[in-house]
């Protein structure tokens, strides 16, 4: 049986789930802090990050990039890094954007500082970290609106891993409800297509202690 | 002939100029920077970001995880990413690993804050952010350590776009002095092999407009 170790708010973590649930491969979730260090996940896994997957193979992968591409490698069916060259570097260059600039801008300033920072380093919140990132989370916005407006998903006519990594990022915002979407409407309009899908039905059964999503988190129809 | 748009204290542009160079790849290099917002590069390119690479086939391919899996399948000779599945995995995850994670600790919050924020938002640096970043720069040498203790290259006995992308963040916080070689001998044996191979000469010759590197920036023998 494949086995994906994961944390619920690494957005990361989410584009892996969405790509498995896309394919409809079967999967074990097994949930870690990344910053909890447990012997039994150090052991498989010496630096203890995840996402990790275990393949029924043996195979051992870490982190989502590495991942996406061996999925996509050792299971072709619907396939999601684009068919064609471009369609492919197309895919990877926007994932590559929400995967270091989204994280950059906004899920590190705004969802760490306010949530998880006192888990890594029991310190609290830096208000200015926090400013700018719900003035980052705004140009994001921006660019969806803008691509959307010229194609019916991300990155052409096609789901694909670069509508998946931006909503696995988005998704976790939305958690603690730091997404602006009615200022974005088109935005709003492709985020509900993703959430319709069945692949992200587990994504919004996600519950953290101590952090009750915002009551509009697992609305189709919010 | 092939165009590669780059910055030169940009470490996903310098990951690029290595692979190209060390594919024996001939290509014009031009500089833009990215906060720059040149007309002539932004009709090319809407986002503006680096790196950027025009083909000689009319291919437009934006963003560094992009760039590097288009020019392995296009030009195969050299590889860079592994050539087994398990081989392009630890490749991979490292590529992240420093892309994601060393970029968002150290970069953003050492290089960032010190040379390029004055430029991108006209503010002056965050003091707490740099001495997070200093701290955070001896986590991944100790992992630089670590893993070179168990294998000649970081993904394994093969050099790779693991340590491309490695030396590429480093040189970067290299060229500001901020990197504790001294405290890390087993990091900086690794990076000497690096330095003196000829893909790297050209990032040794960098020089920014009123930023001159440390002395020992390009001394191989440092």
């Amino acid at each position: 049986m494949r086995t994906l170790y994961h944390y619920p708010l690494c957005p990361f973590s989410r584009k892996v789930r969405l790509m498995l649930a896309e394919k409809l491969l079967d999967f074990t979730a097994m949930i870690e802090e990344p910053w909890g260090g447990h012997k039994a996940f150090l052991d498989i896994n010496p630096t203890g990050d995840v996402p990790y997957l275990v393949e029924p193979s043996g195979d051992h992968i870490g982190g989502s990039i590495a991942i996406v591409e061996y999925l996509e490698e050792t299971c072709p069916d619907t396939p999601l890094l684009g068919k064609t060259l471009q369609e492919s570097a197309e895919v990877r260059r926007l994932m590559e954007w929400f995967d270091i600039r989204f994280y950059s801008d906004v899920y590190q300033k705004l969802l760490y500082e306010k949530v998880l920072k006192r888990f890594w380093e029991a310190r609290g919140p830096d208000s200015n970290a926090i400013r700018q990132g719900k003035k980052n989370i705004e140009t994001h916005l921006l660019y969806i609106t803008w691509l959307t407006d010229r194609r019916n998903w991300l990155a052409g006519d096609f789901f694909s891993l670069a509508d998946a990594t931006a909503a696995a990022h988005l998704s976790t915002l939305d958690y603690i409800s730091e997404v602006p979407w009615e200022k974005y409407p088109e935005a709003k309009d492709w985020y509900v297509r993703i959430k319709s899908r069945p692949s992200f039905r587990a994504l919004l059964n996600d519950r953290i202690a101590a952090f009750t999503p915002a009551s509009h988190y697992a609305n189709l129809d919010f």
